[in-house]
């Protein structure tokens, strides 16, 4: 790599020592860069690809990080982390104290925003250049650059609705490559796509009716026209907008051409794209493909189902049901309060609606989850995917909140299911008509059974399960944190002493089981794969108190931390929920 | 009321027998009515009055409650309460046990879709479209009615997009009248009055370039022109958007001149509109006028201070910082989200913003609270109004669920003060330089002192206050719940028993008083406004538990369901967080 031009860069004032005419070769050479970690070592690869010419022509022609840079979502910022003094410790990437696979404040001052969710940086950025004019900094440069798919996010339009009132120095440039992790959908891609090709006048459309100075589009992948256009747009003052078009995976013709499959490849052969065969032959199921199958086979018997999916129909495998009853499920892009609020009015038809939602996301619509569905009692069935620790992804991504926010609606159900079948079975028995809402989480991977295709069963809405008998302690736990706790008590110094009882229902929590347990043990353990505070435990201790009973109660779940990002057994250690931990526990309580 | 054709009429299928042209003349009547009733029992006024010719012709040419009509807000569907079974009951409009201040599902089969918040209808009716199309209702009309200032929001954005592509049989009908509770604001509202001015051609107009059928402006109390457009929309499929120009206040020449006043006015004299003097003299403060006032005295002093609110400028008594530094504070129309990000964006350039929420609105914006402040420990201010029971708007504008569920926040500092003073001096700590965020609350309505612009002093961080020594009880509250503790104690039978502790800090809790208090009583009450489960007696039982204190604890709040509407002292009865029911939980401890 001595000969390379990317050698000779390690940050922004590097690359602008650069000659314009260098910079296709460097833009090669950080393809290749990333081409080469990310096949040994996974991560996000197509968004990156993408956006190559585009992040050196605006490192190249701002003065970053003195201009500000936002990027949207932000698995797109690889190109941005090489260039900004984080090459060396690129492989990191993802990886337990490495570096975050999104931008981070606390990683690098070139990092103005944090990111993960979707939609936030034309916000981010109207604010820092309103400061700015505030401060009297007139010359300073703020830049959101946000993807087609994102931009189509209410949030979003909320920011470009106030930033055409203001005299803001800002700069919104949309990515325009027709995808998020999946094909994008509604009116405004369509729109844009006849932008695109030349069908709308560009003096009559939505950016520029919204007070913007619209631009483009142009070619994201040609880099003299894009720093000349880059460099007339930072003469001009007040919200402008580029429109760029980019191919996600440019530059690995496999990526390019099923973009959805790399837009996260796992390992592939660097020269060639080819993906590894991952032999999965004999792998228990993904949780996500449990929901995807079994919604189809509920949806053969019942034709009230209705699937609604918010841009994952790939991560969550609503896909399946969209190909099995195209008629009957719906992406309806990064529209987490839409999708909610749209359940709700096709609940208040009688219609069944499974509307899946990775647990982190949910915070998006968490207003309408109390205000559309719970207030009406209206029995839409949330899927939380991604719920409690979600790995690589880390802090902006797990699903640690959802049990604490939605354990104080009143009116709503909250399942936690210990595994495959129960998932099936919560799902079975959450369609058969409940009055209520309900909320089945489960968690990102896969989880231990292979013969998990049993014939359905109907679960008693509330009730625990004693897995275990024992003496002196009792262990309480939801969701999958059972398979810690079976093989902590296998493990422990006195198994016999020690019960295990799994709550599939966090609310309505069982309280004729707390009852026995409170009569029966010593010592409590609760563990969840969520945050400890209001969580699992905390009703388990409000029971406690009511009942004036003198156990003793361990809490074990995620702490007051924002967790970072790591494999998910090394942030299960972090957490104490790891089976070692519990292991020690219970050592620790039948001693004494 | 016996020669009136309103009289005549008790829901549509009467009013579907008028002919045309006795229309205006119910049209009338019914702003009479409204008035007679509003005039003597308070309630919204100026989104009704300016809505009558268009309820009208809604129930008139549509098949209510078969077609479904979708009110978004709700505070402007009076009329259609009247029509429709409710004007018997309309004057115990928002009284406990009456008839709602919005749409309600349980209340009336021509409420489709229960209200509140805005910017939802889109996302219910575009449900109900999708619903009815599945089963085969291909003659069924689904209307939306929405105002320009929810139109702006991101939600209707999502919902609109998505409608776009949709062969939904959908109608949304914009009702502008340029004003929301405060004029509108933001780009599209321009936007909109430019069309209204005729200066944008509308064959190239935003909503059909989002692929629906567009037609308008109208003008909304032509009676005429309006029945004649809604049955010519009545016939065309797929999603269809009718822009009506209304005037809000109608025919109240007072209401119509002051708008922003006579929204929810209180009473008046029915004849003139001249709203009855009200003698504030010697009154105590709104706590949002203690917000207001003190804000502005802030920002003389740092001219770092920044306020944002949502669209609620009156409301919250930003106003006051508008009208002193109108290029500091910034209203930004009814776009939660985008005003956290925005206010984390400004605080990233080292900017102190004071972001201004109503409780229940904050739930709009979790996901932002979470992702873009607290997890990147940007010092916001959130200033949360309404906290707690805000009486007669109901169950979804009650501001219950804050406390549970920004707990489980890590890094975020949670304040709810005791009185006026409390909170200034909440806001002068806060504006000194916090490392983290912090979120205030306070209530609806006034505190009871009358003295309250004393110096400032700094509050220390994490640090409760013992009000009252005791021996046996001691009772924790947070927030203004201590004025009726102190009245309660000085009450109850043995107040030399019972001891006071104030937590103005819900998060951090304060460990130490904690420690002294299990260390010092036998029982201990726990009290606050806000939802049980999660919450500031959540925190306290966990603190108990942890210690394996044998200390027995009451925790008092809002029990786990939705509260209705009711004055406050009503609600708080009802939720057993009175004087009376604290005297009563005393009694019976000081017995023991």
């Amino acid at each position: 790599m001595s000969d390379t031009l990317l050698n000779t860069i390690n940050n922004p004032i590097d690359l602008r020592t650069l000659s314009e005419n260098q910079l296709p070769q460097l833009a090669q050479e950080l393809r290749s860069f990333i081409i080469d970690i990310i096949s040994r070592k996974g991560g996000h690869l197509g968004a990156s690809l993408g956006v190559v010419e585009l992040t050196v022509a605006l490192h190249y022609v701002f003065n970053t990080p003195e201009d500000q840079l936002v990027w949207d979502v932000g698995h797109q910022a690889y190109v941005h982390k090489i260039l900004t003094e984080r090459k060396e410790v690129f492989h990191t990437n993802r990886e337990l104290n490495g570096i975050s696979g999104f931008p981070k404040r606390s990683e690098s001052i070139y990092d103005t925003f944090g990111v993960g969710h979707s939609s936030t940086s034309i916000s981010a950025a109207l604010g820092m250049a309103m400061a700015s004019l505030l401060k009297g900094e007139i010359e300073k440069q703020h830049i959101a650059l946000i993807g087609d798919a994102s931009i189509a996010s209410g949030m979003a339009f909320e920011g470009l609705n106030h930033a055409g009132v203001t005299d803001a120095n800002l700069l919104v440039i949309l990515n325009d490559n027709a995808i998020g992790i999946d094909p994008s959908i509604g009116a405004l891609k369509d729109y844009l796509t006849a932008v695109k090709e030349g069908k709308n006048p560009r003096q009559n459309n939505i950016i520029k009716s919204l007070n913007f100075d619209y631009s483009g589009p142009i070619d994201g992948h040609d880099l003299p026209k894009l720093i000349a256009e880059l460099k007339r747009l930072k003469k001009i003052k007040g919200p402008k907008f580029l429109h760029v078009t980019t191919t996600k995976g440019k530059g690995l013709q496999l990526a390019e051409e099923d973009q959805v499959r790399y837009h996260a490849p796992g390992k592939f052969e660097a020269k060639t794209g080819k993906i590894y065969p991952k032999n999965e032959d004999g792998l228990p199921p993904k949780f996500q493909d449990v929901f995807g199958h079994t919604l189809v086979e509920l949806a053969k018997q019942n034709e009230k189902i209705i699937g609604i999916t918010p841009a994952m129909p790939t991560g969550s495998s609503m896909k399946y049901m969209m190909d099995a009853f195209p008629k009957r499920a719906f992406d309806v892009g990064i529209a987490e309060q839409h999708a909610v609020t749209l359940a709700a009015g096709m609940a208040t038809q009688g219609m069944v609606v499974f509307c899946n939602v990775y647990s982190t996301f949910l915070q998006r619509a968490y207003d309408q989850v109390i205000h559309d569905v719970a207030l009406q009692k209206l029995p839409v069935i949330f899927c939380l995917d991604r719920a409690g620790l979600v790995g690589e992804d880390g802090a902006t991504h797990h699903g640690a909140f959802d049990i604490a926010y939605l354990n104080c609606i009143p009116d709503l159900i909250i399942m936690a299911p210990k595994d495959e079948m129960e998932l099936r079975n919560c799902m079975y028995t959450a369609q058969l008509g409940l009055e209520k809402p309900i909320a089945i989480r489960y968690p990102r991977g896969r989880g231990e059974t292979k013969d998990w295709q049993k014939p359905f069963e109907k679960i008693e809405i509330g009730k625990a399960k004693k897995l275990k008998s024992g003496t002196k302690i009792a262990v309480l736990s939801t969701g999958i944190m059972a398979t810690n706790v079976e093989k902590a008590i296998a493990n422990c110094s006195n198994s016999e002493k020690v019960a295990h009882y799994h709550f599939p229902f966090i609310k309505p929590i069982d309280e004729n089981t707390l009852l026995e347990i409170s009569n029966t043990y010593e010592h409590i353990i609760t563990i969840e794969d969520g945050v400890i505070i209001g969580g699992f435990g905390s009703s388990v201790n409000k029971y406690i108190i009511d009942k004036k009973s003198p156990l003793s109660i361990l809490n074990l779940g995620i702490p007051d931390d924002f967790i970072e990002h790591g494999s998910v057994e090394e942030l299960q250690q972090i957490c104490k929920i790891d089976v070692k931990n519990i292991i020690n526990q219970l050592n620790i309580l039948l001693q004494l």
